[in-house]
């Protein structure tokens, strides 16, 4: 790539080269993920509008939505005080962020309090992954 | 502490024992934060009912609040699907979650777009950090 753009320097990238990102939804402020990016997946994603991050898991870009077409367009891009924790807010193409076919991926909420609470799922499957994948 | 609670299994912590927490207020959606938790802050938080992290630079627990006085009260707790990132959705006391005497960390937004955008300061300063740890 080519010189790195100076509001890059803005942030702090992790030992791995890497920062956690916030998709939130730009209307109505719903958490849908978080992901990770690097220096050159942010700088896609401000090229493009698109949300562009980093699979850890496969080791390369991930555009996001490549695969199930639920790509995020980005309305705006925030950083915290601290550089190293990126937010954007989105719109989520399908209403689907999460590859269990939720809104979200954080559908899960702890019900109770102290050593005997427990996970409850909250929030509805809105369409099978098998169908998101395929 | 004592033997850990069930609900404590579907949480995969990094390889230093943490996982992000992403502080949003529980009645504007506003992400105010991103801190640091490890098993026992978060023990603490849900015994508690309010968020207690892990300071990586001070290497120990971090009672949000305990010198500022802006405690924050968690209604809920949330979980991702790879149960690797916490959402805690709090009410802020004192309105104000930043050390920089803001609202939100998130006070900067990138404008413009690709290598000339810039990052602009948003957000205004409620209180003088000066005032806030004294």
């Amino acid at each position: 790539m080519m010189t790195a753009p100076l509001w890059l320097d803005a942030i702090t990238f992790d030992e791995n080269g890497l920062a956690p990102a916030i998709a939130q939804d730009e209307q109505t402020g719903a958490i849908l993920m978080v992901a990770w990016m690097n220096a050159e997946a942010l700088r896609e994603t401000v090229a493009t509008g698109r949300a562009v991050y980093w699979s850890r898991s496969r080791r390369r870009l991930w555009r996001k939505g490549e695969e199930s077409g639920h790509v995020q367009i980005v309305h705006e891009i925030r950083l915290d005080c601290d550089g190293d924790v990126i937010l954007l807010k989105v719109r989520q193409e399908g209403g689907i962020a999460c590859h269990t076919g939720r809104q979200s991926c954080f559908f899960r909420r702890l019900d109770g309090i102290g050593d005997t609470a427990s996970w409850a799922v909250t929030d509805p499957v809105l369409k099978d992954p098998e169908q998101i994948y395929k």
